[in-house]
């Protein structure tokens, strides 16, 4: 029989999330393993003396989390969740003796959980969008009117704008259409000057210095986000890119009053702030801000994405924008061309107008904010380790407070050898800056099965809670540092 | 019963074809009607002394080609062919009366025929394509390495290019692929200076313009065409952007002869050569060279895409590049971020791979060299219109050769009011460049049914052939013009 610990009729959390958590705990220490059969509900509710129906409903969670499978001759019994059922990683030659490949555990952020998007309503979006004339132009370079109106009432309900298919312009994803953005603005020196958070998203750098614009950081620090007083020390720049209500990477807000300093900023210096609004469906704890967008319509591009919703496979998103630079963009547009086919906006379009994207959403809601309690719980019993970004999204970020910055590569590299990979925290800020930032690393929490995710979390919480403990505390830096420890 | 005209069994063209030209020649002039029933296949075979099968077989063609139809009750009939048929365009408000909108014919030039492209083949490959799990990332950003190695494949079937799949780089069309390796070019000055066709496609120079790319215009004749001796005395060029096979939109080809002069010259310039390969699935009457970048793979990269032998609405193509090239566009291709849809991607892989756009394209070939030989018919009876650009592709030009600048304008116009749209020549050039090209109009032959298509083509000729014939012949032209005549 599991030992699944006490389970307690006066605890908030009803009893079969206090089973299933028993279970799952069980699993995880290793108590019961990979291909060991569970008893049935009847068995268990006789044994611990609960209603059957709690038992099967803490079984479904089990299920549904892929700690439990059920077996081709019936019954039910705990998955392989050992790390040689994951993904092998690239073969590598075998220089002497052959070596067993390290699987490999792809925790970097941006990687959304994808088992439920290929449904029903999904493939019956695809075949209605597949039997269709593909037609012989590329129709409306704003993209196609049905799938903007489906993202105008999406954007709608979720976002709270007040906007119509006009307003909205097919993009394929993040990248497009900041490229998008970025050349339908007039840059009012001989080149476009634009502001970046630091630390921030790496490839809008990348495609800033590509367009030969120049990027201008401006520090955002874990507590209190963008500093907002050096935006207002710079007058000259043609536009700005934020991530106003989860920063990219550390997960801090703007507060409405931080909103309305950058928004008058704006305005006075004529400035074009782009509003990349990733993954603001899915609010953990915190009650959403509405977009930027929705206070300044004419002075703020929004910019979002199914990538983190749906998939970044599909490169698809949107641009909101009106006025002078919705025509621009437009214009922008028709110059670079539509880059998205007609049958992806025809089956998005279904997909979204007959309302699966809401209920995937919901169901992916509720998938990352257990993901994102567990992950709360596998770091509270480490003193040394800072979990941030949380309140948010699908990615965390560790800071290690009191470590030194060689501790960030060592614990990369640690949980590299362990087959696990996630992202430096200092890859996401602008070089030969000084930024105020301990050491770090991001990563996403979304994709895995939750087993193989918290056996990955325990590997990290183990691995820089040693770096983030090996080092002095902040008090002690200014001695001379131990060789040993460095 | 039908006038067929005179059926010649020494003809060199079977008689089917002759019966099936004798009966479209009859519905094209008017001489029966949409409605109107033809005999059937056994009265006209006894009338005419035919075997049975040569009228089936006529009557075959026909209906392929949308002149006959087949009626619910049974029997044939000739199909509507009159304007009335037409989409409309999108209602004009009426400010007085009200109108009755005028339908239209998109004759302008890059629209395919699409009317065979959802077949079981289609279906089942996007099927399976949105069947399988979407994937938590954009994978590898050249492109899904099955769709490489379909294009690979077919470059090598279809051109002759001896490639695999790490020479191919997936795009969404011909401008992202533009686009793409532009910005892969360091630019040798401050500014990226490219040569461009004049006459040539007009979408590129506004990208180059949308880049602060600077545009050098290089002559294009219709008889000669890439001017050679211009390309030769320029050495700063860091690209030139050229469509070898089939000169957009005038239609003349590099010969093997200038086709040397022009690697050579890029060699010792080193200057980048993007050889536009767009519509070289359909050669017609001429064996096709092979591309450029077989001749110097180092040195020309080959763009193409499905648009012109699908679809341009499907929004994916490739770039062919080797060695230093092909990194430099790949890392930009990194910068910007892969911009097709993994879904897309699956679907158009396995269409490609196995043999269904080959099978499209040939039924397409065929269908396209049957209007190709309508069109040389109906121009052939006009002295003052030149045809060209017909030896390959979809689209045509009409050169008004002894006509005054005014005449293009005045031909576009009166096309309009009929709702016939056509492309203006002088469109294609440079804006305050001096081109040696005579008035002309542009338009495409693939699109529309062969009954409408042929209708709309007589008014061209109508209309184009009043034009040209207004004006005094080059000889005379020094003289005052009679301003009734302008």
């Amino acid at each position: 029989m599991i030992d699944v610990g006490i389970l307690d009729r006066n605890a908030p959390a009803p009893l079969h999330e206090q089973l299933a958590h028993g279970i799952r705990t069980a699993v995880l220490a290793g108590r019961v393993r990979g291909g060991d059969a569970v008893p049935s509900s009847r068995a268990l509710a006789a044994d611990l003396g609960l209603a059957r129906g709690t038992v099967v409903a803490a079984y479904e969670i089990l299920a549904g989390e892929g700690y439990l499978v059920t077996r081709p001759g019936g019954g039910t019994a705990v998955a392989e969740v050992a790390r040689a059922q994951l993904p092998s990683r690239p073969a590598i030659p075998a220089l002497s003796a052959p070596q067993r490949p390290v699987p490999v555990v792809d925790l970097r952020p941006g990687r959304p959980g994808t088992a439920g998007v290929v449904d029903a309503a999904w493939r019956s979006a695809w075949r209605r969008a597949s039997t269709v004339d593909v037609g012989a132009d590329v129709g409306d370079v704003r993209g196609d009117p049905a799938l903007r109106a489906a993202i105008a009432g999406h954007l709608g309900r979720t976002r709270g704008l007040d906007i119509g298919p006009d307003d909205v312009i097919v993009t394929a994803g993040t990248s497009d259409a900041m490229l998008l953005t970025l050349l339908a603005l007039p840059p009012r020196g001989g080149r476009l000057r634009v502001g970046v958070e630091n630390p921030g998203y790496p490839r809008v750098r990348r495609l800033l210095a590509r367009l030969g614009a120049q990027a201008v950081p401006i520090t955002v620090r874990p507590a209190t986000g963008l500093d907002l007083d050096v935006v207002e020390d710079l007058d000259d720049l043609d536009a700005v890119i934020v991530t106003p209500h989860h920063h990219y990477p550390l997960g801090s807000r703007l507060d409405a009053a931080a909103r309305s300093r950058l928004l008058l900023w704006a305005e006075r210096t004529a400035t074009v702030v782009i509003e990349d609004d990733y993954d603001s469906e899915f609010p953990h704890g915190r009650v959403p801000l509405p977009p930027l967008h929705l206070l300044a319509p004419a002075g703020v591009v929004l910019i979002g994405s199914v990538s983190k919703v749906l998939s970044p496979a599909l490169r698809c998103g949107w641009i909101v924008a009106t006025g002078t630079l919705r025509a621009r963009i437009v214009d922008a547009r028709a110059d670079l061309d539509a880059p998205v086919s007609s049958t992806l906006q025809r089956a998005l379009a279904l997909y979204v107008a007959e309302g699966a994207l809401a209920r995937h959403t919901a169901r992916r809601r509720r998938d990352y904010r257990h993901r994102r309690r567990l992950l709360l719980e596998a770091f509270s019993a480490v003193d040394d380790l800072t979990l941030t970004a949380t309140d948010g999204g699908l990615h965390a970020v560790v800071l290690l407070e009191h470590a030194e910055p060689a501790a960030e590569d060592e614990v990369v590299a640690a949980l590299a050898a362990d087959g696990i990979m996630v992202a430096p925290l200092s890859g996401y800020t602008v070089p030969r800056t000084v930024v105020d930032l301990p050491p770090g690393v991001v990563f996403g929490y979304a994709e895995p099965t939750i087993p193989v995710l918290m056996d990955a979390v325990a590997r990290i919480v183990t691995v820089a809670g040693a770096r983030a403990r090996r080092h002095p505390l902040p008090g002690a830096s200014a001695a001379p540092l131990d060789p040993d420890t460095v």
